[in-house]
């Protein structure tokens, strides 16, 4: 299987080295799985320490900060933060090849594919939902993408040979293969990744400023797993929190808008002791979970 | 460590069986707890199918559905749903023997407290924070309370050996005790533990409904482990939810308050694209999480 697919994303780069921008968790993590299948690997970074630490890593073949390590890399993954995609420096659009494909792997789709398409007509937006707790250029690991979705929208001019790039990449690293609209992608994710962090922040918020003291004391004392799950990821990486906000605001809206209103809901049967319209919710969401897993 | 705390148990019950009203999976997990401890446990169960079921599972000692087995009991748990100890039946009350001490085991305090107070004087209410998705008569496992919360909210009037027992009986399962005011503890189980309930129904609802169809399909296909762990509690029991709802509907209804208001104001800075001000709230509650685990 692993030889099959990596063979597959080796016939389209042709013997190509691919060109990895940033080698954080998930530039990092990219690397070394391809570099796992003989693929030549160079990663361009901003500071030298960091190269050295990915060369000493074993995440790349070559490492450095010169722009010029993109020259004739056949694929080059763009491994950045939100920010820095959907504002692309003019040297990074300069040292990527024009004969290139490019991708990069943004949690949000519409607004990347709309600042880097014109200028990167190879462009392909991909996502790959993986992830750890970490960041920076010790937290790459093998297998990282291994069985998750990754999420391709490709624009609609895009030709047929940057889309089949893409996606062997994604198969290459074990990624199941979803292709699908930008702006669907991005709604989907408000509703699934983006709004559950402004949900369980509140709840953490919530719990903590109880009045009297004691009862935010006990709240602490006597939280367990229900608690814990249901806060874990509003107590997530506040940077990365706000960037999925501030590039996905318009699907973040609409997603609080509904929000708010449901649970209005649920609170107006549970203010007007409506028991049984209120089982009859909670049956239903029981039922909707398994749907999500 | 077993050996003591069993001891100090069976001291207080010189001898005395202790009788088990329910044998569902809080009731069946203490009988088995104590049997193990050389506890002589007697089961009362509405049904003869269940008194079988739980004689077989070797859940107590004796079981059926006659009242007279509580006769002689020195402890008395009441491990029934949280209607059944606001509203008790007569023949509930009459089946006590006055010099039992009684313990229940439900989620919330102050009204069970008023319900059994009055009737039952070495009532002292209970709540071990503990528990599994299961239900019924083959739900009871061995060691269900060990290491979690055993909450005791005893009313002002109760006597010190009626205290004594209740605190000898949570150590002799392995709980850690917490003592603590009823009111404060249905405030506290209403932030952390029914609150939850409604915030995470309130995301799988979102998420279910959102349009187009293909966004919600999305969804679903994409969500991972963030969202199944904010809307686990949301796909939970739902008679369970909804009664915890009703007898804790005020300390709910505050929390709710405090919830939308805190929601609000996170949307407001989405809204207002105030991204340092949503960084700053984010980072509190990264640093706030750790408190609850």
């Amino acid at each position: 299987m692993m030889t099959t697919t990596a063979t597959e994303l080796t016939a389209l780069l042709a013997g190509a080295p691919v060109g990895v921008v940033g080698l954080g968790l998930m530039g990092g993590s990219l690397s070394l799985d391809l570099r796992r299948q003989h693929i030549h690997v160079r990663g361009w970074v901003h500071r030298a320490s960091t190269a050295e630490r990915a060369l000493a890593r074993g995440l790349v073949d070559e490492a450095g900060t010169d722009p010029a390590l993109l020259q004739g890399c056949g694929l080059v993954v763009l491994a950045l933060p939100l920010d820095q995609l959907v504002s692309p420096s003019a040297e990074l659009l300069a040292a990527i090849p024009a004969a290139a494909v490019s991708v990069d792997l943004g949690s949000v789709k519409e607004p990347v594919l709309a600042a880097l398409g014109p200028s990167l007509p190879r462009f392909v937006p991909c996502h790959p939902m993986a992830g750890t707790a970490l960041a920076g250029v010790e937290a790459g690991q093998p297998d990282l993408f291994k069985g998750r979705p990754w999420v391709i929208t490709p624009g609609a001019a895009v030709d047929a040979g940057a889309l089949a790039t893409a996606r062997a990449l994604g198969t290459a690293l074990g990624g199941e293969l979803v292709q699908c609209d930008a702006s669907d992608h991005d709604r989907a994710v408000a509703l699934i990744s983006h709004l559950p962090v402004l949900v369980a922040a509140a709840l953490l918020q919530t719990a903590s400023i109880a009045e009297p003291d004691s009862v935010s004391a006990l709240a602490k004392a006597l939280a367990s797993s229900g608690f814990a799950d249901t806060s874990r990821v509003g107590g997530g990486n506040p940077e990365l929190g706000t960037l999925m906000a501030q590039y996905n605001r318009e699907a973040l809206m609409a997603a609080l808008d509904t929000y708010e209103r449901q649970l209005a809901r649920l609170r107006g049967l549970v203010d007007q002791q409506q028991w049984p319209a209120l089982q009859t919710q909670l049956r239903d969401c029981q039922q909707l979970r398994p749907q999500f897993l």
